[in-house]
């Protein structure tokens, strides 16, 4: 669909590797996984690679952001690209969604993602490339909260070349 | 909610344990897991626990149904009910649905199913129970189809006495 | 898909009607409304019918609960029933979910639902019955809430026989 | 969020408007439409803006395309960006989604959209600016198939310039 190579991911790089179960509920009349069923993907991907975890399996040392209005912080998203470059089906083994951070601004992150094929069925192929900017808000006011310190440091272990997806 | 126990789960009974995975975009306003949501979940564990898998993790030895447009055949669902017994907040860990057949007919089948919080941090506790009539029938015409003798062999394993839910 | 009747709904009860338009992403991969997104559509026509409205279309005389964490009240769902009479396809006129109360409790309702195909295509049929007991809670902790006077005389206008999806 | 203007929406130009009504499921756990929802308005206002209508209220005259499996023929998303320019709450009123064409290619389309607050309560602003690369393909093959004559004609009409999302 896009002059975009679909496959394979490139090794080597600085990458969260966060797998994330389909759902046949993800499928659209088309049979295939719906265009914004693939951003629901990249949500669960985010909130599993950045929000502390309380409890639960061991999460990426990028799991540093507090969030929720209890926390009195939320983080907002101000833009999305997404580029298909293949149908999805159906499958039980989890995507594999990879992770890196094209630029950490003072309160703003830009979230570069693969959307892979299972780990478990190589050779991968790349379903879908994306980025997200993310910023921290102050619950109450919705104005910018400047990342701590601890923040950065997590986040910048994965900083690598933004994604192009200009036309 | 209701005057239905929410906890534990019956041990030493015939149960099917499909894992699902919260999404964090389960949850409503609220801030707790949508009550479709969970209806979405009863849908993934039927899914995972009936349909045929190609490829894949092991499935459990209930998954013996072919289904889709391309098999000639469908699953529909008849009817369903749910009761509500605690809030299900976000968590990381996967929901424990137990399911298991109340009653298995000529071309339906009434599941039954208590989700349940994770296996991985005891004690649990039932969050809801549910049953959903499913009816096999030809994806053509809509007329039911009678489950083949694998089929029903497959499934009686699992035959217990169906959930009450009645008022 | 069951012996229920699925047509047409009967004329001269008191019935709040509620326009709800689908959306495409409401189909399955089988190409029809899918199981849960109908109760996505009872859930909306709820909405309508009884919250509060503070500006916007003409709310039925129902709308007359407030709900959200700052109002400091919830209304939770305690169990649902529906039974599905006929695969509904994508169209463009809104369904015409029909609504009544088959009891009013101290703090809770059993709403009542028909959703029928739209009033603007006649003969209509109706597609789902289904039944949702709702509870007002304190938002805080969690305890049933009695109905005002106001809430309970604009509810008892729509007081109904209960349907029975009882098998 | 950015420096994007959020409104007012800029009169006098070829706009197709859809109206499209907001369900309170589109919300998230942050009691605002969330970054997903925002994509299944534009899956609907696109369903709306293009599929040809066999019947129901009056389609635009964009309303052409045939689409599904029975026509053999499907529009595929090959990319999308959306700038999110305000927190969109819930409210009874549709949004008024405004859409028209950046570019007409061979057998791709670039919608443009802008997701404007309720035409009923003035004064309008702008919740969202977004962009769609629709794809329309052979259903069996997946081959891109150039739009008809009668296609292109009733597109050409809201051409205008593309939208700027770029940083």
């Amino acid at each position: 669909m896009t002059d975009h190579p679909s496959g394979p991911p490139v090794p080597g790089r600085p990458r969260i590797h966060v797998p994330i179960h389909l759902r046949w509920g993800d499928l659209d009349a088309y049979n295939h996984v719906n265009n914004t069923s693939m951003l629901k993907l990249l949500e669960e991907a985010r909130v599993r690679a950045f929000w502390r975890a309380d409890e639960g399996p061991a999460a990426p040392s990028t799991a540093v952001l507090e969030s929720g209005h209890a926390s009195g912080l939320l983080t907002l998203i101000a833009r999305q690209e997404i580029v298909y470059l293949q149908p999805v089906p159906y499958q039980r083994h989890p995507l594999d969604v990879q992770m890196w951070f094209g630029k950490v601004g003072g309160s703003s992150i830009e979230v570069c993602y693969e959307i892979c094929s299972p780990a478990e069925t190589p050779p991968q192929v790349v379903y879908a490339r994306a980025s997200t900017v993310v910023v921290k808000v102050d619950a109450e006011s919705g104005a910018p909260v400047r990342f701590s310190q601890e923040e950065r440091a997590a986040f910048e272990e994965y900083l690598d070349e933004p994604i192009h997806l200009r036309r």
